[in-house]
C-alpha cells in the first residue's frame, strides 16, 4: 500500500466520522428520537435535556461529557461503567505522557537517518514492497547498530515506567472505589447472602432444606436467617416464558382493538398463517388461564421435588455473610463450598447445581476448546489477509478488474478491504466464547462476560496481530520458523514494521468510524422507527424496541486491549502511532461517556471485579512489547538490547506485587469495608424475596400479598416434602 | 563393589543390629535407666512399666507397640506423631502390596533371561565393572526390545496404582483424624484467636492497642474479646534468661552446700578461672535481686514503648476465631494480614513483626539461596563420591595400602566408605536449612520445621539420589549432556542400574544401624550418665539431662522420603530393593512406635499440618519414578514405553485432586470442625494469659495474682501510652 491510500483512507474516515458527527446533532435534537440518545436519562426518571432542545448549542454533550464527575458516573451507570472509564482514562494517560517524550525525540532522529535510502533493504522497511514517507518517521530508517538506538532503547524503558505509575496509581483508585461502593449505606441485597454450592445429599429422613439449614444454624446460631434451595426451573421457567408470551400478545389485541375498534383475529396454525381463524383476545385469555393454572402445578412440584445441591443462604448481617463467603465450611473442599452471592438479576441459575470437580473439569476442558481454537482461527486469517489483497481478488474473481481500474474506488479497496475482512470476522467470534464461558459452570453473568473477555483478548493478540503481522509474510516465516524454533520472537520484530501502515489505518478507522457509529446509532434508530411504525402496538412493545442494552463489556473490552497492544509494540517501532492510539482513546473516553450518561443501560454491578482482569492484560501487553522490542532491537544487530531483560523481569514482579497487594479485595469484600453501619436496618424478607426467580414468584407481579405467601410456602413446601 | 562385599557388608549390618537389640534389652531393664527408656511415661504421670521390671519378657515392647492404637499414639504424643506412623504404614503398605505382585513375576522374568551373559555390555551391568549374580535378578539381564518389557511396564502401573490408592485413603484418614482433634471438646487456647500482622500505624491520638482493639471491634461487636499487642522482646529476654541461669546457679550452690556443708565458692572472671573469689549463695542472690528489678523495668518499658506492628487478637469462641482467620480484613492486602493464631509455645516471637512485603521477599531470596546451595553442594558430592573408593584412598593416603590389603578391612571400607561419608555429608545440612527456614518470616516452628523438611528433600533428592547416580560416571555423563542437553532423563536411567547395589547398601545400613541406635539410645544414656555423676547437682539438672526431645520431623521425614524416593525407583529395576523397603519402612513402624508411645516428648502440635507437604513428596518421588522408567524403558528400546505418558499425567492429575478436595482443611479450620460444642465454657482470661512470654508474664511463675495483674497491667500500660 502506497503513502497516498494511506492518506486517502484517514481521509474517508474522518470525512464519514464529519458526516456521522453532523447526523448525531441533528438527529439528537429532534424530540421523536429522544428514546433513542437518551433512554438513560429517561428510565431513571430524569429530564433528557435540561434546556430546550432548540436554543442547545450542538456541542452541549462534549461540554456535559467533560464537567460530568466520577460519582455521576456511578449514580447514573454503576461502578462497572466508572471503573470502564478509569481504564480508558489510563491508558489515553499512559500514551499521552509518553508521547510527550517520545515523538520530539524519536520522530527527529528517525528522519534525520537514512538506512532505508542507503540500503534499500526490503526488511527494513514499513511498508510492503514500496517505499513510503512514513518509513522515514521509524525506526526503520535507523542504521544497524547505530547509536541512535540508545534513544529508542530509552523510550522502551520510559513507556514502561509512565505504564507502571499509572497501573498502580489506577488500581489503587479503582480498589478505593469499589470499597466506597461497597461500604453504601443502603441495602444490597447480594451483601446479605452467599451461595453454597455442592451440599452432599441430606441423610435420612432429612429434607435438602432441613439439612441446609441445621447446618448453617449450628455454625451462625444467631446471624442465619433463611436459605434459598437451587431448584431445577426448565420446565417452570418455559411455562412462565409462554404465559408472559401470551400476556404481551393479549395486551397487542387489545391495543389494535381499542385503535381499530374491529376484534383482532388469528390462526392457531404454523406461524399463524394456517388453521382456524379465531377472536384473538379470547384466545390469548384462555390460553393464559390455561397457563396459569398450569404454572401453579409447576411451582409446587419444582418447589417439593426439584430441589438441587445449591443454596443461597442469608444472613442478619453483612459481616457474618462477608465472614462466611470467604471461610471453609467442610473439612472436605469439594463439599459446602461457599462463595458470595452474585446480583439476583445475574445468576446463571442453571449452572449452580454443577458439581465441584465437573466445574473443574468443565474449565480445563474449555480451556483447550478455546485454545484449540485459537490455533486452527489462525489458518483462516491467514488466508482471509492473503486473498483480500486486490491483486488476489482480481485474480480470483475477474469481474472486478474494470472497476478495480478506477483510481479512486481502487485505493478504498486496497486500503480498506484487509480491515473489514477482519472486523467482519471477529464479529463472528463473542457469542461462541460467551457461551463456551457460560458452560464452565461460573454462576453469575459478570463473571462470564469477565471469562469471555479474558479469552476474546488472547484471541484477538494472538491471531488478529500477531497472525496478522506474520501472514504477511507467512511462508518465508514458517521456513524461518522450521529452521529455528526458537526465533518466533525474531520472526515476529523483523515482520511488525513491514505492518505498520496496516495498523495505523485499523486504528484510525476504528476511532472514526467505529466512534461515529457509537454516537449516532444509525442502526438502532433506524431499527426503532421501522419498528414503531410497523410492529409496535402497545407501550411496552415501543419500550422494548429503544431500550438500549448495556455498554457489552465482553466485546468492547477486549478490541480496545487490541488497540492498545497495537499501540504500544509500535509505539517506538513507529512512534506515529502513539498520535492514533491518544486519539482513539481520548474520542472514546468523550464519546463513551456520553453514552454512558445518556444511553446505556448496566445490566449487571459488579462493583469493578472486571478490573484485575484489565490490569493484568494491560501488563500481558506492555510485556509482549518489551519482549518485542528486545526482539526488533536484536534484528538491528543493537548488543545492548539486553538492556531490556531487567526490563521485563520488573513487568513480571510489578505483575506479583498488584496481585498480591490488591487482588483478593476484589475477590472478596473486606471485613473493614463489610462493617459499615447501615442507614436503617435491613428488610431481610424484600432480600430473600428478590433472590426468588420470577417464573417461581408468582404470576401476578403486583400482588405483594402473594409474593410474601410464596417464600412462606416455599419453607412450607420444602419442609413437608421428607 | 562384588557380590561378596554386598553380602558382609549386609551381614555386618545385621549383627550390629543384633547388638544394639540385646543392649536394649538388657540396658532398658535396668532401674538406673529408667528415664531414658520412658520419659514420655514418666513426664506423663505414668508407671514406666506395667509389670515388674524382672519378669518381663524381653519382646513385651513389641507386643505393646502392636497392640497400640492410633488413639494411644495421640494421646501420649499428639496428632502429628499418628500421622507419622500414616505415613510410616502408608508406604508400608505400598511397598508390600507391591511387591506380593512384582516379585514372584519379574524376578523369574529377570533371572531366566540372559542378556548380561550374552552381551556383556557393560552399561546394562547393576554393579560397576563387574558381573555379580544380584544383575540377573534385575533387568538389566533383559534383552533388549524383548517382549518381556510388557511385564516390567505392567509393574510400573501396578506401583502407581497401589501407590494411587493408599495415598488417596490415607489423606482421607488423616484428614479425619485433624478434624476429629480439632473438635475436641476440650479447650483449645489457640482456636479462640488469630494471628494479625501488618498493621498499620496508628492514627494520630491512638495508640497502637487502642487502634487494633477499635478495628476489631467495629467487625466483631459481640465477640472480640481482647488483643495481645507483639512486642520487641529481645532485651527483655535477654534479662529473663539470665535471671533464670543465676537461678539455676543458686539452686546448684544450695544443693551443693546441703551435700558437703562447706558454702560454694566461685570466681567473677573470665570463665569463673580468674578474679575475686566469692560466696555463691550470697552472689548469685545479689545478682538475682538486681536482675529481677532490671526485668521489671524493662517489662514496663516493653509494654508501653516497644509494640510493633502484629498482635494476637482474641475472640469469645471458636467459630469466629475460625472466620477471622480466613477472612480478608482490609481492601489492602497487605495491611491487617490474618492467619490461625499458632499455638502458643512455638510462635516465632521476633518473626511477627517482618512485613508482608519484607516476608515475601525474604522466602523468594531463600528460595535462590537453597536452588543455589543444591547446586553446589552437588560438586563436592560427587567429590566424596569419587574419592571414597578405595583405590583412590590408596593413591591419595599411600599408607592405608597395607591395611587395605587384609581382604577383610578391604571388604568392609569398600562397602562402607561411600555410604559414611554420605551420611556425614548429610548431617551438616539441617541446621542451615532451619536456619534459612526461620528467616523467612513464618511465625510458628511447625510451620518452620515443614518448610525446611521440604528443602531437606529436594536437597537429599537432588543431591544424594540423583548426584550419587550420576556421579558414578560423572564425565562420561557430562560429556553426553553438553552433546544433547535433554538428554538428562536418558543419562540418569542409563546410570541407575549401575548404582543399585550401592543403594541396596545404603537402606540396609540405615534400617539395621540407624534402627539400632534409635531403639537402644547408646548416646543419650551415656551422655545421661556422664552428667549425672559429674554436672548434675539439682533435680532440675538430672531432669534437663534425660528429657528427650522431640521425634525431629525436620530430619526425620526428609531421610524416610530419600529411602522412599530410592525404593520406588528402584522397584522395577533391581525388584529385590522392595524387600528392603518393606524392612525399612516395617522396622520403622515398630520401633518408632515404641519411642512415641515412651520416649519422645512433641514440642509441638500442628494437627497434621505436615501431611500435604508427605502426601505432595510421595508423589513426587513417585512422578520421579515413572520419568526415570519411561527413560530406561527407552534405553531398552521398549518402543511402548510411550504407555508410560498417561501415566505420568495420570499422577499429576491426582495430586491436582487431592490437593483440590483436601487442602484447605488442612491450611484453615473448617467451620463444621469449629462449631462443635465445648464440653465447658472458656475460661478466656487463662487463654490469653498462655499466649503470654515468659518473660513479660512474671518473674515468679508460681504467683497467680501478679500475672494476673500483668495482663491488666498489659492492658493498662498499652493505653496510658498515648
Amino acid at each position: 500500500m502506497e503513502f497516498e491510500a494511506f492518506l486517502l483512507s484517514l481521509g474517508t474516515s474522518a470525512f464519514i466520522f464529519l458526516v456521522l458527527m453532523f447526523l448525531f446533532t441533528w438527529l439528537s435534537r429532534r424530540p421523536g428520537n429522544v428514546s433513542i440518545y437518551y433512554p438513560n436519562r429517561i428510565l431513571k426518571g430524569m429530564d433528557p435535556w435540561e434546556g430546550s432542545s432548540l436554543t442547545r448549542n450542538p456541542f452541549t454533550w462534549i461540554r456535559e461529557a467533560f464537567t460530568s464527575s466520577e460519582q455521576d458516573v456511578v449514580k447514573l451507570s454503576g461502578v462497572d461503567t466508572a471503573v470502564y472509564f478509569v481504564f480508558l482514562s489510563t491508558v489515553l494517560r499512559i500514551f499521552a505522557l509518553s508521547s510527550l517524550l517520545i515523538l520530539p525525540i524519536l520522530l527527529p532522529l528517525a528522519a534525520t537517518d537514512n538506512s532505508i535510502k542507503n540500503t534499500r533493504n526490503e526488511a527494513d522497511t514499513t511498508s510492503k514492497g514500496t517505499i513510503s514517507q512514513l518509513d522515514n518517521l521509524s525506526m526503520a530508517n535507523i542504521t544497524r547498530k547505530s547509536s541512535r538506538l540508545w534513544g529508542f532503547l530509552g523510550a522502551v524503558y520510559w513507556i514502561s515506567l509512565v505504564t507502571y505509575f499509572m497501573l498502580w496509581k489506577a488500581y489503587k483508585h479503582v480498589s478505593t472505589l469499589r470499597a466506597q461502593a461497597l461500604m453504601s449505606a443502603d441495602v444490597i441485597p447480594e451483601q446479605f447472602a452467599i451461595l453454597v454450592r455442592d451440599i452432599p445429599s441430606p441423610p435420612n429422613g432429612q429434607t435438602q432444606k432441613e439439612f441446609i439449614d441445621s447446618f448453617f444454624r449450628d455454625i451462625y446460631p444467631e446471624t442465619f436467617y433463611l436459605s434459598l434451595v437451587i431448584t431445577e426451573n426448565s420446565k417452570v421457567n418455559k411455562i412462565w416464558k409462554g404465559l408472559e408470551g401470551y400476556k404481551k400478545k393479549l395486551a397487542r389485541a387489545e391495543a389494535i382493538f381499542a385503535a381499530t375498534s374491529t376484534r383482532p383475529t388469528n390462526k392457531t396454525g404454523l406461524l399463524g398463517l394456517v388453521g382456524e381463524k379465531l377472536d384473538s383476545i379470547e384466545y390469548y385469555t384462555d390460553l393464559i388461564n390455561e397457563s396459569m393454572a398450569k404454572l401453579e402445578t409447576e411451582q409446587k412440584k419444582v418447589l417439593a421435588e426439584k430441589q438441587q445441591t445449591a443454596a443461597i443462604v442469608f444472613f442478619t448481617d453483612r459481616v457474618t455473610a462477608a465472614l462466611a463467603a470467604q471461610s471453609l465450611h467442610s473439612q472436605m473442599v469439594d463439599t459446602w463450598t461457599v462463595t458470595e452471592a452474585p446480583e439476583p438479576r445475574q445468576i446463571i441459575w442453571e449452572n449452580l447445581k454443577i458439581k465441584f470437580f465437573t466445574r473443574l473439569i468443565r474449565q480445563y476442558l474449555i480451556y483447550f476448546i478455546v485454545a484449540v481454537t485459537i490455533l486452527f482461527y489462525m489458518i483462516p486469517i491467514a488466508f482471509v489477509s492473503a486473498i483480500t489483497t486486490l491483486d488476489n481478488l482480481q485474480k480470483a474473481i475477474p469481474f472486478i478488474k474494470p472497476v478495480a481500474k478506477i483510481t479512486f474506488i481502487r485505493t478504498v479497496l486496497e486500503s480498506y478491504l484487509p480491515q473489514i475482512a477482519l472486523i467482519i470476522f471477529l464479529a463472528m467470534l463473542p457469542k461462541f466464547l460467551m457461551f463456551l464461558s457460560k458452560s464452565e459452570g461460573i454462576p453469575s453473568r459478570s463473571h462470564a462476560v469477565r471469562a469471555s473477555s479474558g479469552k476474546y483478548f488472547y484471541f484477538s493478540v494472538l491471531n488478529v496481530f500477531i497472525g496478522v503481522t506474520l501472514a504477511g509474510s507467512l511462508f518465508d516465516n514458517l521456513k524461518a520458523l522450521q529452521q529455528k524454533p526458537n526465533s518466533i520472537v525474531t520472526v515476529l520484530a523483523t515482520s511488525l514494521p513491514k505492518n505498520a501502515t496496516f495498523f495505523l489505518t485499523y486504528v484510525a478507522l476504528k476511532f472514526f468510524v467505529g466512534y461515529g457509529l457509537e454516537l449516532s446509532r444509525i442502526k438502532p434508530l433506524i431499527i426503532f422507527h421501522l419498528k414503531k411504525k410497523y410492529l409496535c402496538k402497545t407501550e411496552a412493545e415501543v419500550k422494548e424496541a429503544w431500550y438500549p442494552g448495556d455498554l457489552s463489556y465482553a466485546t468492547r473490552v477486549p478490541s480496545d486491549m487490541l488497540i492498545l497492544t497495537i499501540t504500544f509494540c509500535y509505539s517506538v517501532i513507529a512512534p506515529l502511532i502513539l498520535v492514533f492510539g491518544v486519539i482513539y482513546f481520548g474520542l472514546g473516553w468523550l464519546i463513551l461517556r456520553n453514552q454512558a450518561l445518556k444511553v446505556y443501560v448496566p445490566s449487571y454491578e459488579s462493583y469493578g471485579r472486571m478490573w484485575p482482569h484489565i490490569h493484568t492484560r494491560i501488563l500481558a501487553a506492555l510485556l509482549l512489547f518489551q519482549v518485542v522490542m528486545f526482539g526488533y532491537l536484536g534484528v538491528k544487530l543493537f548488543v545492548w538490547a539486553t538492556f531490556l531483560v531487567p526490563l521485563i523481569v520488573t513487568s513480571l514482579i510489578f505483575g506479583f506485587v498488584c496481585r498480591r497487594k490488591f487482588y483478593s479485595g476484589f475477590q472478596h469484600t473486606a471485613l473493614e469495608v463489610a462493617c459499615r453501619k447501615l442507614k436503617q436496618s435491613p428488610d431481610l424478607e424484600e432480600i430473600f424475596k428478590s433472590f426468588i426467580p420470577h417464573s417461581l414468584s408468582t404470576h401476578k407481579p403486583e400482588d405483594h400479598l402473594f409474593k410474601g405467601a410464596m417464600s412462606r410456602y416455599q419453607d412450607y413446601a420444602a419442609i413437608s416434602a421428607a
